[in-house]
């Protein structure tokens, strides 16, 4: 079944749109943030309790899962829902990212990205075509294609070429698809440079894939940056089909890639800042290591109903994070999901009655990071 | 509100008992064992969690929350209930067994514990009274007296010396107790020399509590030699009071001194083994990180109804174990406290139907640990 995407609302003061994203393994509504589970498991939750959240897709990193178990072995053990118990969608990415921020040794040619891995130095070849099959292997239900992501900062020439290189590879990781009308996404790259970034729209749109990811940001440029290479390369976009911010970010960041016509997001933010200790709440970012909650009695977040807030004090909180208890990674998880959960919802809903623009003001007028 | 035990049901060929334990915080059934939860809180388990697998009490350890957060911290905080976030019963030790195993320098005399605290290095002086005093801050519902646990082997002088000490500071522990017919339990100690034991046990039986704790065993002495003392102490105790087995042991172990009429027990076996990849199943226990399990579809017992035995497979649970994930805890954690306590569950089924001689036959004829 190929993925489907319906647009159901739109904000009459900006690009934001509301809708639902269909998979095989269901559907969600947008604007959706995905959490992050790298190694088949979004670090630190069970997957009911993602499901009570109400998530509706995670993503998960081909790279790691190529690199360990192997996606052939993943494959044999019915796919990766199964394996990680997890009966919604999944989206994984093609392993490019983490091929150019963490393997050594890389070297990019026009047939595939020669690399190193981190963990034990083995040379691994990665092509559009390996890691469009790495991902059937696995199942997931919505792909990335394998494309050159280039760090900030990177000189006109560099960015180029790597447009070019993204294009060409998208073109083959269509025709290695099987199901080239599912799930398959085509990304933008260009740097910091709009006319790159507009080449590289119009040749991915040329190809007609049935959803886009806007990448190369969130690579050191900066918010500011970052946020103007968003708001010029979503409008590049066909306006019918999904838009995936990759890698971005905070609430205020996503609050502003939404009312520029993004759809899809995720980030490690909520999952990891919560394992070092630092809780997203209505009232700004908490870090609970902190001495002046040792005997806080209070919840993280007083506006907040998750499982955490309900039960626990700051002072616990704090108590469990300077014991490195796992419990601590996994109320402080809980807590961060359950706040960009709801922040999302807000959102959408915010879309659907029609005050987006309220919603912007008011609450990225105040604190939100 | 004193604690109360009420005996239901006796097997007609042990010494073995089902019964009933009350506290402030609810009842439940015995025997019963109690998950360890070292510094409030069960390593990689909510609560919620814990209650969904039946368990009406949890122990809790002293020494180190006495060293960090602070007994009174906790007190200030409304108590170790409201703390970790747990409505049922909690039995705290002492703190005397982790002075005796981890401390350094500690200096025991009649008067109190010396001892330089594992973390900093700092001085610190654990009397009876302070024993009593830091659980009655924390507001636990059992509550154990300071005693001197010996190491095996030890001479008999030396646990003479030390069953003497416990006596006197047994006695000293009840009138520093404010509550005194309360949760207050006494242990015996005596080493592995039946007439101490003996001593040991009508000295505190003089003292009358409301229970008392088989103590002095677990401590290298070997399953054989720890058996029999369990076997030869029960007896010595009140019938009609609840015993407690220190720190004790693997499901056959417990089986063994349930049918001693042992109500109570604690051990870090299920949650510290499961951390290390080890799992408990009905067909004996598995050490999840061998190759042989790397592509295995089926789930860690085939005759378990946890959680994770619903929806994990051994192949997944490897890799997590592997990658070092939290969720490996997780998972492993939550399906060894299922199978210690469907392991009670079908103890006391078996002595509440008289049938308790052909339960140890048959599931230690076979093959638990």
């Amino acid at each position: 079944m190929p993925i489907s995407f319906t647009i159901t609302a739109r904000d009459p003061g900006s690009e934001a749109r509301a809708g639902t994203m269909t998979t095989e393994h269901g559907s969600f509504p947008t604007p959706a943030f995905m959490p992050v589970g790298t190694a088949a498991t979004v670090k630190g939750v069970w997957p009911e309790h993602l499901k009570e959240m109400g998530y509706g897709c995670v993503l998960s990193n081909t790279y790691h899962l190529y690199l360990r178990p192997g996606h052939e072995r993943i494959r044999k053990l019915g796919g990766l829902h199964r394996f990680m118990g997890w009966d919604r969608s999944i989206l994984t990415d093609s392993g490019g990212y983490q091929v150019f921020s963490l393997a050594s040794l890389r070297k990019v040619e026009d047939e595939a990205v020669t690399f190193r891995s981190h963990i034990d130095g083995a040379l691994h070849v990665l092509s559009p075509e390996l890691a469009v099959e790495a991902q059937e292997a696995m199942g997931s239900d919505i792909r990335m294609v394998l494309d050159e992501c280039v760090e900030y900062p990177a000189g006109r020439r560099e960015i180029e070429e790597a447009v070019r290189r993204t294009t060409a590879w998208a073109r083959r990781s269509l025709v290695a698809s099987r199901r080239a009308e599912g799930g398959l996404f085509g990304i933008v790259q260009g740097g910091m440079f709009p006319d790159l970034r507009k080449r590289s729209a119009e040749e991915l749109r040329s190809l007609d894939f049935p959803g886009y990811a806007i990448g190369g940001v969130s690579v050191g440029e900066g918010t500011g940056l970052q946020r103007e290479m968003v708001a010029l390369t979503a409008p590049l976009l066909p306006l019918e089909k999904p838009r995936y911010l990759m890698g971005v970010g905070t609430p205020a960041d996503i609050a502003s890639a939404v009312s520029c016509g993004v759809d899809l997001f995720d980030c490690v933010l909520p999952t990891r800042n919560a394992r070092n200790g630092m809780l997203f709440t209505t009232a700004g970012t908490v870090s609970i290591k902190q001495a002046r909650y040792a005997e806080d009695p209070s919840p993280a977040d007083e506006n907040c109903g998750c499982p955490t807030c309900r039960s626990f004090s700051r002072a616990y909180l704090r108590h469990l994070y300077l014991r490195k208890e796992i419990l601590s990674s996994m109320l402080l998880t809980a807590h961060n999901l359950h706040f960009y959960g709801r922040w999302m919802e807000r959102i959408r809903e915010a879309i659907r009655v029609g005050n987006f623009g309220d919603f912007m003001k008011e609450s990225l007028g105040s604190r939100v990071d």
